[in-house]
């Protein structure tokens, strides 16, 4: 009987989690081969989980093991369960996964804010939509409406900010070389988010970085596709 | 004896070798602990190196081995040389190496192109100022002295697209973790162009980015800071 359980994000709809945190370690999860159970959570009903363990998810509970941020999780993973498949490949792997976390977080995330923040509320319940509205208009200086409106230009300017990427696929099918790792679901867990909470045909069909998108929505039995998209 | 020749970039002044690729070779070379000859080459003659094994440097001759390209070379030393420090840190990080540098190179190398080409054309002698200014021109579709003008501007924008290096840098001391790996080397060498070209004083003292472009130029004894900034 599994002990493992994933605290992830949802809105009205729990069967559509969203978080790219909570993606990223959905997959780590499947890549090590490990059973969870997800339980997806709305914003404000995170702070009750565990009895007020994090302010955020994802949050793993694994037995007695209480675990928050995703990479956090990943390193977790990694150390306490080293015979099964690396999710790093190595220290090398490990250092440079937080560079590419940190590229995805500066530059990928706030082009996905600009694109999806409004359809994110609209996918959220009432008590959600008034705390995520007063957090994200503080945060962004900007209100929804106004972000709803600036939608085509961060549509437009997508595609060009994942550049690294599109060349890097020039070299190898995946950030980890000739199969995934942590790297790729990093992005990944960004471009799913986008997919589920937006429908997301963002990038063009021939874009190299849509085909490695559909490689990943492929792996371990199709978890990330069996989200449809909004 | 040493039969190794690392060829590289020089302008007019051959004691200021100034090309980011060439120097990511110096420090991989440094890192393995190999001793090496440097022989920089003005542009023009790069073609009739070694019978015309590649129109760029680096070229790296290791006793009968010849090997272009500072990827390539940073794979054949790790190859080559599996007992010295490792410049990768296993299979992931080899594999991670490659975005870092497809960001280096879709993101840094345009924005300092735009700051130092002009900088660039004027350390070159007479042959090699028509090759470089004939062929950056067409290739940028602009003038030398039409990006010349548009320096401050390059600058000012500069700073904002290392936020993903500031960002890590808050985790580690170096892309590679607590040491550097070659995808240290790789964003050094851009900046190291910068440095060398222009003066290179265009992050601000107290940039995490600084700290850590001061941390590379001390290495090895200072290899790095060996060559003047403009």
């Amino acid at each position: 009987m599994t002990t493992r359980i994933l605290y992830s994000l949802c809105g009205a709809d729990e069967s559509r989690p969203f978080s790219p945190h909570c993606w990223k370690v959905v997959l780590a999860l499947k890549h090590k081969g490990l059973d969870f159970i997800e339980k997806p959570t709305p914003f404000t009903q995170i702070p009750e989980l565990e009895n007020g363990f994090s302010k955020t998810v994802p949050i793993l509970r694994d037995g007695n093991e209480l675990i928050r941020d995703s990479f956090d999780i990943a390193l977790y993973l990694e150390e306490h369960y080293p015979n099964r498949p690396t999710l790093f490949g190595g220290e090398g792997g490990k250092a440079l996964s937080r560079f590419v976390e940190r590229f995805s977080q500066s530059i990928i995330h706030p082009a996905i804010t600009g694109i999806a923040v409004a359809d994110i509320h609209d996918m959220l319940d009432e008590t959600d939509r008034t705390y995520f509205r007063t957090t994200r208009e503080k945060m962004l200086g900007r209100s929804l409406e106004d972000l709803r409106a600036g939608r085509e230009a961060a549509v437009a300017g997508f595609a060009a900010k994942l550049e690294p990427m599109r060349q890097m696929l020039g070299y190898q099918d995946f950030i980890g070389g000739d199969g995934p790792l942590f790297a790729d679901y990093i992005l990944f867990g960004a471009l799913q988010w986008m997919r589920i909470t937006t429908g997301g045909n963002v990038l063009a069909a021939d874009d190299p970085v849509a085909a490695w998108f559909e490689r990943c929505l492929d792996l371990y039995e199709g978890v990330g596709r069996s989200v449809t998209a909004a």
